[in-house]
């Protein structure tokens, strides 16, 4: 299984690196995609190395998708690029996983209308005004999404996306 | 299960969040423990509660124990409360996890001696002064002792540790 993981300078450190982990643990990979090839800084200082600009993103070549919080959403969610990746995953109903800002992504692409979701406090009605079916909860699960509202749900998250992953690899 | 985790300010903040957030996905009970109770504040700045300090820890209440590294274990290890704690698990071949300077703690409580174990490359040499057979590997797994090098082996040190955990709660 092939995991895209966008993201940008400003990442939520915890975010990005708990999850990779999880994913290689599984013996997944992760591809870091970020507006340009090269070094992307975290909020903490944590530094990862993005192998993809988003314009050398091949979303059909990825079995998933995942979306960090922090303060790069912000900046990604005005991006068509990354707008275009995201409805390229939905289309074909491949699992797709956000955790708290991450969320606004996919609120900007479209996909959350009518959808049960979650995110970080401060941005729910962002998805809500996205036609997102908010629920304050530490995971929420509809189809093809899963997302989380902060760091300390990453245990829950986690559970419910290598699942999900799990699934998708047996071709359930 | 219950794990308790070692720690004090300085922790190298990925290594504790990860860990802790994986063996909570399982559903393992996870106790920070710390010189004093509260607040311990990691390199990059990551806060997390300490509900122990060194003398409140029943080591027999908990069933596995983790050295998460940073600069903490360089304190720590001089620490005869810590020292203590690390042979009463040692004794009862409980689970031991540490990576990256974690395993200075095992070195200098005296639990390594003719045993296999990795850490971070610059305290190799303080290992094998203590008698551990050092291995440049990702995972090193020796009886009841799991203990990896860096941030990066993660993946590979949680999978052998959960899977202790698992085997070691089923009773094998």
């Amino acid at each position: 299984m092939k995991v895209l993981l966008v993201t940008a300078d400003g990442f939520e450190d915890s975010e990005l690196l708990c999850p990779m982990y999880r994913l290689k643990e599984e013996g997944f990979e992760v591809d870091i995609t970020a507006p340009e090839w090269g070094q992307v800084k975290g909020k903490k200082g944590y530094v990862v190395s993005a192998n993809l600009s988003f314009d050398e993103v091949e979303p059909s070549a990825f079995d998933a998708l995942y979306l960090p919080g922090g303060k790069a959403p912000d900046k990604l969610k005005y991006s068509a690029e990354v707008q275009k990746i995201v409805q390229a995953f939905d289309r074909d109903k491949r699992p797709m996983a956000a955790i708290c800002h991450g969320p606004l992504i996919l609120a900007k692409a479209g996909v959350l209308s009518g959808r049960k979701a979650t995110c970080y406090w401060r941005v729910a009605e962002d998805i809500k005004a996205a036609g997102a079916i908010y629920e304050n909860v530490p995971v929420v699960i509809d189809g093809n999404l899963v997302t989380s509202r902060e760091p300390a749900d990453i245990p829950f998250f986690m559970k419910e996306f290598v699942s999900m992953l799990k699934r998708a690899q047996q071709g359930e």
